[in-house]
């Protein structure tokens, strides 16, 4: 039986960054960016005030001025004052290239045309053309992780439909005839569909779209008439993946033409899942325990989310446990778990797992630890999925 | 001048979180729940099997049994099996309160009708009615956030439109006739329009909507009119928060009937920030420079984000440096810096900063770093923002 180390190095080798495509800029946020960005002029474009205040010439000296006109923001810059002179300027003024200096407004009054400085004009206060960065240079390299300053950055250069991952689009069927809409009150033997709002949520968070949902009761037919409407990235098949009768998603699969990498995992929860491909399309088939979908979800649905999205999969972190560890289990145990930062430290507080059809201990669990030896220096390896409570 | 301390209390006296409502389950992930979640009904509300396999009388012995029928997932519970008979059964099938044991598939062989089981039945397999929780016990507090955890517990118990905080909704206004739009090529003097972009995707972080954008040139007529238009929670202004002849942040706010709280903070960047509120909505005027805006949004309007959305305000954490701590200045500084985990401990890199109209150095930044005075221990505070760069 493949461990969960054998499942994802089966991942890192089925799986493929999707094609990139451009997008408004407005899209971009937590893609990944497929292009290097150059500046497409030199920053700041040209030299301008970084103050409200007044220009004079070079380093006048404090002393009294006479305004000769003003630099309104967005105006092109004008000639350096002469020599007793002074321009009103404000904040992202365009300046001369040299000859200028600049006095902060609380550093002066002005009565009338008559401007008093109590200091020398200084060209620390002017951002310097080009002192950012020169056109041409390097601004922003491919595959970084767009966050709002690269937004920012890419608007600063135009980069209006920047060439980016697409995000992975994901098919979902849910199986089993005990299944009944969320909505509905389920009747003796019938329990109400959590696993397909935990999966719209899930696929959300890391940054994937819902493409198509689909319900089948347990007949192989049903399932592959669905599965065959779609041309998602990633099919994605709830329950019906261990060895009872009415048990098909490797039969759904396999009609489908994919070809099952892995069928079982060594571990604890999660034993029958399914992991397939069809040319670069990949499904998954998740036991159908909340738990086991959670834990699968975040263990092998998420890196090939993050790897078609051009991220590197997520690593672990090292985090000490508050209290005693999880008992260790001949699988490997993926324990979910709440990690925050305590005095410069991560502390993992377990979380209590009753069974694996029970998530009501881990409404707010950030983390799953591996539980699979002792710990080493007292620490264990933690994925971490949601931000740190502090 | 008011220190950051003091507009954070300024923040938490005036704004209080907005009205609660009801949304479909699938736009309630990230939202604060409004309400007490209790079971609707036992959980599980029927006895069911945790396995394909077999049902038997009581703590029958492993040995020969006659197949008599099998139960399906979904239909109701039938009667225990009597002595030497046997059920089939699947994972999720139904089974009676009392009385039945169980044999995996893997544990037994089946010839026609008959049945040999190699263990003796066990209650252990089943999930027994109400193991989890009872009917009427509390499964989830109001006031969590809603992770895809509990997205699957508000789906179990039926709570298919849960009452949830809104998400807050933001206006925002563009100051400065040097500004043009991203598509455009800026001519002599102009800059593209960085904030708009920056604010959009640093509001769609914070979970909440940008519901108007305005660009005026430095009149205050213009600004006032824009702002009219819209009943956002939140109102911004970029730039045009400071001294000189152009600069109408705290005019139009003024015209607009907002109260300024506080129009300067003791903090580097963003000296001239503008906290105003006009009953239960609040603006702010935010300092134009990129690096500003980006500090200024994480350090406050994130916080009236949270608080208005339920949540407590983002606390900080304390982290190691990597390699010598940025200098303190006279006012406290919010250094830009990634964070990342190491062996157990969160250790923060400050990121290069030019000035303050540079983000070039921190498209990766996770988080600020509070640079007041001496570390204590070693460690100093951050504000976390991002995800864990590990």
């Amino acid at each position: 039986m493949n461990t969960v180390d054998d499942v994802w190095a089966l991942i890192d080798r089925e799986v493929k960054a999707l094609p990139l495509q451009r997008v408004p800029l407005d899209q971009a946020p937590g893609r990944t960016l497929g292009e290097e960005i150059v500046a497409d002029a030199d920053l700041p474009a040209f030299s301008r005030s970084s103050i409200d205040g007044f220009a004079l010439a070079g380093d006048a000296p404090a002393g009294s001025y006479r305004i000769v006109g003003e630099v309104k923001p967005g105006s092109p810059p004008v000639a350096a004052p002469k020599a007793g002179d002074a321009l009103k300027i404000y904040t992202g003024s365009a300046l001369p290239e040299s000859g200028v200096g600049l006095v902060m407004v609380e550093d002066a009054a002005l009565e009338g045309d008559t401007l008093t400085t109590r200091r020398a004009a200084s060209t620390q206060l002017i951002r310097v053309r080009a002192s950012q960065m020169e056109k041409g240079e390097i601004l922003l390299p491919a595959g970084m992780e767009i966050l709002p300053a690269a937004v920012a950055l890419l608007a600063t250069v135009g980069a209006s439909a920047p060439l980016v991952s697409p995000r992975p689009r994901a098919a979902h069927l849910v199986t089993g005839s005990e299944i009944v809409p969320v909505e509905s009150t389920p009747e003796a033997g019938q329990i109400r569909d959590s696993n397909s709002s935990l999966i719209l949520a899930l696929l959300a968070e890391a940054g994937a779209e819902r493409c198509g949902h689909f319900h089948a009761t347990e007949s192989v037919e049903e399932g592959v008439k669905a599965l065959s409407q779609t041309d998602a990235d990633i099919f994605l098949i709830s329950g019906g993946a261990s060895v009872g009768a009415y048990d098909g998603t490797g039969e759904i699969l396999r009609q489908l033409g994919f070809t099952i990498h892995s069928a079982k995992v060594k571990s604890r929860p999660g034993k029958p899942l399914i992991f397939a491909t069809r040319g670069a399309q990949v499904a998954f088939g998740l036991p159908g325990n909340p738990l086991a979908h959670f834990v699968c979800f975040h263990l092998f649905v998420r890196r090939v989310i993050d790897l078609m999205a051009g991220k590197a999969p997520q690593q672990r972190v090292l985090v000490a446990i508050d209290g005693p560890p999880p008992q260790p289990d001949p699988r490997e145990t993926w324990w979910p778990a709440m990690v925050r930062a305590d005095q410069g430290q991560l502390v993992a507080l377990p979380l209590p797992w009753v069974d694996s059809s029970d998530l009501s201990g881990i409404p707010l669990a950030n983390a799953l630890l591996r539980v699979s030896s002792e710990p080493r220096n007292g620490l264990v390896e933690a994925l971490l999925f949601g931000s740190l409570l502090v």
